[in-house]
This record gives C-alpha cells, structure tokens and sequence, in this order.
C-alpha cells in the first residue's frame, strides 16, 4: 500500500491496461468468468420460473410457473405470480451479486491503474471471485445454514474495501 | 477467436483505449445511447408514478399518484403503494437492464483490449444496443406479445457470451 | 463540449487512463468514495434488519429483526419478512444508488477519454459524488421532505446526460 509517489512502477503507466501486464489479464479472466456467473443467474431464474429441478425433471404435473408478466403465459392454467419462494430467492441472490460484483469491476479495473504488485492483485481477483461463486452456490442453487453466506460475501467485501483503500491513498491529493 | 498470441495485433496496444481506434470510439457512441435509455427508464417509472399517458395527458380525475414514500406525497388524496402494475412493470424492465446492460459494459470494455477485428466489434455493439432498446419497447414502453422479449433480451446476452468467450481463451493461462 | 477534432488535446491521447493525469487521479479518488458509499449499503441494510438504531442501541426486547431467509433466522422469535418499511426504505435508495451511479462509472470512465478540461471535469466528479452523499443521507439514513432528494438525485443526472452529450458529439461519425 505504497502512497509515495516516489516508488516507480517498473512497468511503464500507460502500459497498464493492456494483454502485456499480467495484472491486466487475470483482471480480465476473472472478471470474464464474474460476468458469466451473473448473466447465468437470469437464466437460473428462468429455470426456477419453469420449476424444473436442476438435478431431473420433475413430473409434468408437479411443475409450476411463475411469471411476473401477462405477455409470458404460455400455458393456460398459470396466472401472474411475484412471490414463489423458490424464484425469489435466485432474484435475490441475483441482486446481492449487482450490489457487490458490478462495484467491484470498476474498482478492481481503477486498482490496476496504481501497478500494484502482481502476486497480490492477481490473488486479491481469484479470491475475490472464487468467493462470490460459493456465495450463488450455498444462496440460490442449494441453500446452506449461516455462516457460509456471510463469509462469502465478506470476502469480496473486504477486498473491495482494500482496494478501495490503495486507490483512496493514492489520490488523496485530488480529492 | 485467436488464442495465439504470436499474432500480434497491427495496432500497438497501449493504443486502444483512445480515440485513434475506431473500436473504441464505436464503443463509446453505443455504450452512451445505452447509458442514455437507461437513465431514461428512473424518467418513465416517475411518468408512471403520475400515470400522465405517454400520448396525451388523462383527465385530472383519472390520474394516480403511486409512490413508495411517504415524503413524496404531494397530493392529499394519495397513499404509499407498490403495486400499481404499470410501475413494476417499467421497474422490471429497469432491472432486467441493469442485469444485463451493466455487465456487458464491462465486458464489451475489456473485450476491446483484446484488439478484436473492427468490423465484427462494431456490429456486435451496434446489434447489442439496439435490440436493448428493442427489448425497452416491447417491455415497458409497449407491451407487445412473447417472443420478441426474450429475442431482444437474447441478442444481447449472446453478444456478450462471445465476447466472453474471446476474452477468456486469450487470458486463460492467467487463471 | 468541442465537437471539433482539430483542437488537438495537449495531453497525447494514450497516457489519458494513467496516474499521470490529473483527470483521471480525482476520477480515481471519487469513484472510489462512491463503490465505499454503495458497499455501506448493505451494511446499512443489515444494521436496519437488526433494527439497532444508528445512534444508540435500543433495548433487547424493542428490536426486531427482519430476515428475508429462512436460514437467517438466528433468533428463535423471529420470522421471514419482506414488508419492514425501514429495511425496504433502504433498499430502494440502494437500488436507486445502483440505476444512477453504475452507469456514471462507465460514463464518467469513457469521458475521460474524451480528454476533457481538467477543472470542468474534476468539478463535475466531485458535484456529482457528493450529490449522491447528500442523497443517500436524506433518503436512508435520516429521511427529510422533497425537494431535496430529487435535486441531490437530479444533479448526478444531469452530469451525466452532460459528459454523454459531450461522448456522443465527439463519436458520432462512429455509429
């Protein structure tokens, strides 16, 4: 957490945001694999909006669909419905991950702009995102008692927090 | 869809997060108008809180006054209420933007730091954007029957599984 | 808002998303304030959820505790609710924070690579994050009567629909 601007980077700046710095592409893979776990998270909603179990279809009968729209009534025997447990829970599963994971690409993405060490921000990024795919896992597909929740989601919380602190400090003087 | 990195792209790469590169300048265009109708979807939900038509103003005593604070009464025969349709409708809409429309910001940023070829880049920005807005109209605007949602809402999320796809082949060694 | 790309930046395009750029630095400072302000957020959440009041702890047998999750429950005289108009009082002016400043961060991001005035843009950083303080303040924490939230939630907008017109006037030969 170096806030003397005298420490050069090795790296020349304006080489920062590019497939050279290795920094830069970790950010890039993780963030890659964050986006696709969120955009999955729409189509897990629509799962649970059909009923289908995950792990086998369950009988015809058995199923139930959820739709908050007029216009998505394919079947003739549904009707609009906003609170089924099982759809709500994904929808906020869903929500935390905006909540937390869209802040966190832009600070991620400005934190590399300070050239941090690379041992450090590369692990900061798989921890960071390992962490918030054990969030979906024990929230929205099989829920687990607390504390998992909890932890999952402080992990990323504090690495933001920690970036958040570098990038602070080093700008201080802009404020 | 290159993972060699022994082909190296004509443009020096430190060059691609400017105005030089016509990837990036599309981006910016594309990603504006997005940002734009985005910001616009907070101006319909406050239309439809006062329930003004979109084409002509209603009689004084048809309107309704739905709105979810008590602070923001301003008429004295109104109450705080959720669930006027019209409302969640357009905040549906706004949140099914948010879940889609903001990971791909990112994603179509750093996918542009992989030096994609400028025509496909281009047109899968153009493609993206506007069947976003497609999906606005046929969603909150105009409710218009099933499929064109989910074709309007899977353009978008095909687009940016690509670029996912493009971005985590070239940065896989980075895991 | 020069539309004319003969007036050549000072500054060469490719060193805009680096340190050494006084723009980008208090970009940098403001961002960061406002993903610790969303991230609070939640812990706001969570502190309404437990109904500790902020400033000082309410008796044990005054507190509710409000969890949307079965597996929350941590307390056995406590049930799943949705409907406590303190916790969703928060969460509507988390998810306001979420359609207003997510997409600042992207535009504010890309309007740097418009090489902007330096003392119009860091003017409009800090105008725009403290506005969004001033927000959050009389939205969540300490609810006070209109107009004041529709002018602290107006100013981020307009800045915003600013630096987009100022985008899109500079990329739009790029459509």
């Amino acid at each position: 957490m170096s806030t003397n601007s005298s420490t050069m980077p090795m790296t020349p700046p304006n080489e920062l945001f590019n497939l050279d710095n290795p920094v830069f592409c970790c950010y890039l893979f993780w963030a890659t694999v964050l986006v696709v776990k969120m955009l999955l998270m729409s189509l897990l909603t629509a799962v649970q909006r059909f009923r289908f179990k995950l792990l086998g279809l369950v009988p015809l009968g058995m199923r139930r669909k959820i739709f908050p729209n007029q216009e998505d009534l394919f079947f003739k025997n549904t009707e609009v419905q906003f609170n089924d447990p099982h759809v709500e829970r994904v929808r906020r599963a869903h929500r935390n991950d905006m909540e937390n994971i869209l802040p966190y690409f832009i600070m991620a993405l400005i934190y590399i702009s300070t050239n941090p060490d690379a041992t450090v921000s590369c692990n900061l990024f798989r921890v960071a995102s390992l962490a918030r795919i054990v969030h979906t896992l024990v929230y929205a597909v099989y829920p687990v008692p607390q504390p998992s929740r909890i932890i999952a989601f402080g992990c990323m919380l504090l690495i933001t927090f920690y970036m958040a602190a570098v990038v602070a400090l080093r700008t201080l003087s802009f404020v």
